[in-house]
């Protein structure tokens, strides 16, 4: 086997300007190991549970926006690395998944961690390639060589995602003894000119002479990435035009004066008070997910004439049954390019929002100042004391619908992850983690007891990043199942849906040696809180009473301005 | 949507003869967690990480020998039980997996705990269906409840293996509060009469007649299950003929007197010592793979003039490129009918393989007689003081392979599992743990514990078996690299191969209420393994320093009968 063409693989990422590669430890992948180990250009951590290591990966490329390289041993490894690469495809995260594999002679033969790994991960990857294995004819040289380049651009595409790469490896797989390994300068990269995905000035003056057609504009904010630029030329939009913005705290628009943030209060889906006063013409949106169930139900209910989604390239999706009009374009660009134009009487269907947002505003404070303790009204005492300058990760389940219920203010400056793009529980540990290792800023995760102990082994390592804060809300199971009528009905809600678990983190802590705060009642969080961000790596755990919470947040959900029958 | 059809799901799976189910909790699944949690017949367990969870129901396959159902929630959850799935498809365990979904319409439209999950096991699985969500036509019924006896008599046909149905699931999942769910007992269920693999008349007298022709015969058992009328079989058969069997320690074959244990030892490849003596000219194969890649290595080089391997159906593996016929049949009915063939002079070869085993029995009772602690001389004492009648786990990387060597005697009575489908580390403790809860007798695993804390999850849920045991080999990392030369030889040997960890078991003993018994030298051990049998649910955990284990294991590959160059 020609080695040459193996390390080549970590001096074109290095080249191309990969910087953070992200190892699990193994026999087969050792050429690529000993590669990216030895490359000055490129940092590399080793993480031994592949599900959390790829988890990690997606962190660190969440965070960094560029892509992160993972690389693994042959067989179940590759297997482990799938649910994060499907959360990177639908999240659109760009990762390049090199996978080390016996060569396709050995496949089926009853050898040692051997499977089937091309095309492994079906129809959750942008791309799946098979490096050559025949180093020693010069056109597969160029074949391997340009197969990295167009995987890694393919990475970034959009929309960005993970590609893959299976690398069958014969032995000998390790250089001798004190051999150095040589990286070839004369490595083929290929490079793009990103593309602007910019209108032009025909489109847009038919997209503003459309759009002035519609009196009631609102623009509905999908999960997305911390951008100033876009905060900026959506604050100016709104402003001029009257247009109202609505925002989950996934999509990182909090900055913005007068977003709307409380739409999972006010808004209940068919039974919306003012619904009709609410219910836009024009339908504008971008970006992925979002989390509101009231706000989908209550858009399908109360569907605009017109629904616009603004998506520079690839399948749209149509979450609301309302859409019309795909136009291919950035966001950034889009409300650019509008932010002049001047609509009829919008600015009262504006105010009609605001009243909502203030009315919602001060019963979520009301409610929530109760002298109460609960998972609710700790949660609200987390979010008001929060540092300033945080990445904020919010674990699937109840964490992150807390946090978008309870809204984030534009001076926090707070910037969101959640893995919304299969809101899965089981790497929300490790992505913050990766986070924490890419940034300079405090890291918190936010998070239940079934997340955090399913991914416990996001902190087994040796990289434990000193900026981690960990919160843990520890009702002893899945609490959000006594929180949804269907199961909270059934007998089998204690053993089947809520799913009991008896864990603490107090031996998590002394294990990964985090600092550790247990808080039993409200006096006891908030003194701690101050402490816990100051102190080093450490978790601060919330303990409470499942159907405490449970009636506290019904109770909630009865209250004014709820109307929910 | 027709909730009956997904309610019968769990009565055609009861009249088919399901007893065990594992279920993961989650919404979108809520009605076959209901109907299966309801179903008198059944026994459910709900486990919360699913890649846990599936190795736990692999575990009660594996030792009940009987397809287990597996249950999961739409999702990523899918994913997280691929690293199973693709070990019961290479190890042949029968499961029947059925996860839910939403309806196609809803695919890819940013709804959370959405994926692609049509054919989500790619080339690990035996077939997959689509469950029907039209449940009010005839037709349709009859399709659904059809296909699931398809599926379940699919898990069973040899060669067994993983089956998936994937149910998509329209709201409302959940029936009212106090409203029944009806198990229609006149469902639809298709039995097959299994088939028998019988060689005929003439097939036989062809194989007496073919096989007359060769001297040294080698019977060659790879992974199997434990079967007391193969071991009868199989002993009649070289007590007869003279035939040499030789069988590594997942062959569960070690209760034959004479069977070769110890050829982990004295093979050794191209230089094995009187290699021309020891080489078959007729080779006789069944069962899965082989541990010792010293034999595989002897055979490749010493191959046999022929190549019989025994295998009802499918797809057969050419491990040592010496195949050269296929017998469609089963080890039993071959030996069975072959026992009474009469052989030329192959006497003298099981003497020659008799003598090798004898010499290597006492290099290895001296060798680690020596009063020095280190994993080896541990594992050693482990395996001499089992208790009898017990299943015994061997977890990947080192754990499997000490126990080949060192090999196990006639009278210990243990069955032997190992995860030699794929040879991951990532579901040793719940293929274990699964074990144990479907089994009386004690259940031991002895693992490594870079494989321990990979899959800890496996101890996280409420259903700790009494009956369970675990032997923890910590030497803080993964020692089988420093005992391999080409790592050993790296620089990177320490960060990123073996990938040294800090954690020991105490805080998980602690998490999970289980009896520790921490061990640092011999008396240590040898103390407390009779109360560590005797305790409960236990860890006992062997610390020993890697680069003594290395320096001791290759002192032992250095002496006779060694001849490794």
């Amino acid at each position: 086997m020609n080695l040459q063409a193996v390390f080549n693989i970590a001096e074109i990422c290095a080249q191309w300007g990969v910087q953070q590669v992200v190892l699990s430890p193994g026999s087969r992948c050792a050429p690529l190991t000993l590669a990216f180990a030895r490359h000055p250009k490129i940092q590399v951590r080793t993480i031994s549970d592949e599900r959390a290591a790829a988890f990690i990966g997606l962190g660190i490329a969440l965070t960094t926006r560029r892509p992160v390289v993972l690389v693994c041993t042959s067989g179940t490894a590759a297997l482990n690395y799938a649910p994060a690469v499907a959360e990177a495809f639908y999240q659109q995260v760009p990762l390049l998944v090199i996978t080390a594999d016996r060569p396709a002679e050995w496949i089926d033969q009853l050898d040692g961690q051997t499977i089937r790994q091309e095309n492994i991960y079906g129809r959750h990857i942008k791309k799946s390639f098979s490096f050559p294995s025949e180093g020693e004819y010069a056109d597969a040289i160029w074949y391997g060589q340009r197969m990295l380049s167009e995987a890694l651009l393919e990475t970034e595409a959009y929309p960005p995602g993970p590609v893959h790469i299976n690398v069958p490896l014969r032995e000998p797989f390790y250089p001798k003894p004190d051999e150095p390994i040589h990286f070839e300068k004369n490595v083929k990269v290929i490079r793009e000119l990103p593309n602007a995905y910019e209108l032009s000035s025909s489109q847009i003056n038919l997209l503003k002479f459309a759009s002035a057609g519609y009196q009631k504009i609102l623009v509905l904010a999908g999960q997305g990435p911390y951008e100033e630029e876009l905060v900026q030329a959506l604050q100016a939009f709104a402003r001029n035009t009257g247009a109202v913005i609505v925002a989950d705290v996934i999509a990182n628009l909090h900055e913005i004066p007068g977003v709307c943030r409380y739409q999972d209060i006010y808004l209940a889906g068919k039974n919306t008070p003012a619904a009709q006063d609410l219910q836009p013409d024009l339908l504008i949106t971008f970006g992925l997910s979002n989390i509101s169930k009231n706000l989908k139900l209550f858009l399908r209910a109360y569907p605009p004439q017109a629904h616009w989604h603004l998506q520079p390239a690839g399948t749209v999706a149509d979450p609301f049954q309302s859409l019309t009009q795909i136009i291919r374009t950035t966001p950034l660009s889009f409300f650019s390019a509008l932010r002049g134009t001047h609509y009829r009487a919008i600015r009262n269907y504006r105010h009609i929002w605001q009243q909502q947002e203030k009315q919602a505003n001060v019963y979520l404070k009301e409610f929530l100042h109760q002298p109460v303790f609960n998972e609710f009204t700790g949660y609200f005492q987390v979010i008001n004391n929060l540092p300033q300058n945080v990445n904020l990760h919010l674990a699937n389940s109840m964490a992150v619908r807390y946090a978008n219920i309870i809204g984030l203010k534009p001076q926090q400056q707070v910037v969101v992850f959640a893995n919304r793009g299969t809101s899965g529980i089981d790497g929300c540990t490790s992505t913050a983690v990766g986070s924490a290792l890419s940034s300079a800023n405090l890291t918190i995760l936010i998070t239940g007891d079934l997340a955090f102990f399913y991914d416990r082994n996001g902190l087994w390592h040796n990289y434990l990043p000193p900026n981690l804060r960990i919160v843990l809300l520890n009702n002893q199971g899945g609490g959000i199942f006594r929180l949804i009528d269907g199961p909270r009905q059934q007998p089998e809600l204690a053993e089947f849906f809520e799913t009991h678990q008896a864990l603490n983190a107090e031996q998590t802590a002394k294990d990964f040696k985090m600092a550790y705060f247990p808080c039993r009642n409200l006096p006891e969080l908030t003194n701690q809180l101050p402490h816990f961000w100051q102190a080093g790596p450490g978790i601060l755990e919330i303990f409470t009473s499942s159907p405490e919470n449970a009636d506290f947040f019904n109770a909630f959900k009865q209250g004014p301005p709820f109307k929910i029958t």
